[in-house]
């Protein structure tokens, strides 16, 4: 089991990642202030519960807690209003209150709208993340929550910190093989950024992690919440430094947007859009390795690193341009300088990124 | 003009109250650092909008700054989920980001609304308040915004605390007597639970009050204000002190829910509250003053004191345990001591409550 401290003044929180911990859930939650008193809400989607919301509902209520739980469809439209409405409904008619606490089983959708709703719930209440995939490392760390607008995606949310994340092993297993791959996605970034040993030892660990190997998942999810945790740490509301979280999603988005869901995952968006990053790198005088590792790394990981023929490059660039409100002539990016640390560019030619965007069609 | 600081580290405001202040919008923004390089939203309701939405709109322009504004339907129906969505649409059509203000221009209703817009929108933006009634002096003061839920009221909300509050004495002129009576009614309670001197000069000047007498209107928001900010100051998010402000809300909530929407304002409810405090703080041994007192000053501002006799007194009942959930045989009430003095009683029985409440019925 290995325990990680997201260090943020007096909101800071615990990771604890581990085979087995579900069933010990309620040990968890009890030593770190969860009261018995008042009713626990636990939210996931229609896939996690069928596999473990009975397991998280019988340890919590053999541990003395009154738990009602809510279970939305899976995928991005739960994370609506409509849907923060009936889960509000919900923790009323469970009564919750005050010192409630709202729990999220699942993914990065569930944590997100279950998180908003731990947010604003009688303007804030605790939130427990479990998280049951490997991306959901990523959105367990930092706080951010969130539910989408017609018109925009995350555009309605808060900051607010969890009291404690308890990552089980032991749901991933039946993870499908491409969310796995996906997933490692934002693993490599958090190497890509930050450590380049790490980034390393991701390629080395590749096969592994593929085979979900729980000693090899369980390093990669400490290693990569590590790195995200020491960048919030630094800017909890993202002034500055926590923007090089965005490496490769400013193309990565602009893909999303343009495949329409479900063609592309988020990391297989963001891991051709990483490929973009790192050309850009070389562009700015980094050295080709920044490029031919980020690749070979992503490869190892069976991530797709090359833009598919069909998508249109117009719509592309002028996804780019909408989402981020860039100028006409120069763009933000997150660039590579080399494997383990990366610049912000605030003056990127938009040409510059036309001709990175054609070149991933022809990525070998 | 009178300024108020509302001291909450380095989340402290100014409250500027003074005559004129609309037409000078611009420069007290542009004083606090409300940036002209992102646009505005400025939101309100249609009543407003007809008398002061066109100053506001004139006197940011032409201090640079680019303004959009959004016009809700007046009433509590606007705080829904419905139109907080509504509002992201006009931010996002308007290009308002992250760096952005939200105004809200009005009373109660529009503060409560637009600054969760604020706490929200894009996990949280700069949200300055331009009050136009003078209930609006208590919810310009510690932070509490939100949207009512189908079955409760503000229970999705935040704390999120304004950069300033500008409040136009010229704005209360042309308000209903009754609205403004009812605006009294808060004032009045934040004499009653802090501040006996003041109580006694609300009793000493209900007539310049009820005329709107600018100085004494000024006088009155900024002693109402500073009552309030000295309790916030020292208890931010309602952990403790900050409860002695629901002085006549238990009773005053259920009356309301009871009364359907339009026949008591929360005023009056909140008054008719007062007494029945005021008759529970004799019980516990407090001097007949505390009632007396209570009494002569809320009707010398015009306020009921006495429950209407059609009401039903076990809905009322049913109401405020419904509310707060309170046990069958104890409720939570605060209770005046003296006037300017207040105690948190957890133990109050029901009986008490409801005899209580049958006397406010009998009231001279």
């Amino acid at each position: 089991m290995r325990e990680l401290m997201v260090d943020l003044g007096e909101r800071s929180y615990p990771i604890y990642i581990g085979e087995g911990l579900l069933p010990e859930a309620s040990s968890y939650f009890l030593k770190h202030g969860i009261s018995t008193k008042s009713p626990l809400l636990i939210v996931t989607d229609s896939e996690v519960a069928s596999r473990h919301l009975s397991t998280l509902e019988n340890s919590l209520r053999s541990g003395g807690f009154t738990v009602a739980s809510a279970i939305v469809d899976s995928g991005e439209s739960s994370k609506s209003l409509a849907v923060l409405e009936k889960l509000v409904t919900k923790a009323l008619e469970a009564g919750l209150d005050r010192k409630s606490t709202i729990v999220a089983l699942g993914g990065g959708v569930v944590g997100d709208l279950a998180g908003f709703v731990a947010a604003s719930y009688m303007r804030g209440v605790k939130f427990v993340q479990v998280p049951t995939t490997i991306l959901a490392h990523d959105s367990s760390v930092g706080g951010k929550v969130a539910v989408n607008h017609p018109l925009a995606k995350n555009i309605i949310g808060a900051f607010h910190q969890p009291e404690l994340v308890l990552y089980d092993l032991n749901t991933l297993q039946t993870l499908p093989p491409r969310e796995v791959k996906a997933g490692l996605s934002e693993v490599v970034k958090h190497g890509l950024i930050w450590d380049a040993e790490f980034a390393q030892w991701c390629e080395d660990h590749a096969e592994k992690l593929l085979a979900l190997d729980p000693d090899s998942l369980g390093y990669a999810l400490y290693k990569g919440c590590s790195v995200k945790a020491a960048v919030v740490s630094q800017d909890e509301r993202e002034n500055d430094l926590r923007a090089i979280l965005n490496l490769g999603h400013t193309i990565g988005h602009a893909l999303e947007a343009v495949a329409g869901y479900g063609e592309l995952l988020h990391g297989e968006a963001i891991s051709i859009g990483m490929i973009g990053s790192a050309r850009l790198g070389l562009r700015y005088g980094a050295p080709e390795e920044v490029y031919t590792t980020t690749k070979r790394v992503l490869s190892k990981c069976g991530l797709p690193v090359k833009l598919p023929e069909h998508f249109d490059v117009d719509a592309i660039m002028d996804a780019m341009m909408h989402d981020k409100k860039f100028s006409e002539k120069t763009m933000v990016f997150v660039v590579p300088t080399a494997i383990g640390t990366v610049e912000i560019k605030k003056d990127v030619p938009t040409d510059w990124v036309r001709e990175i965007v054609e070149q991933l069609k022809l990525e070998a």
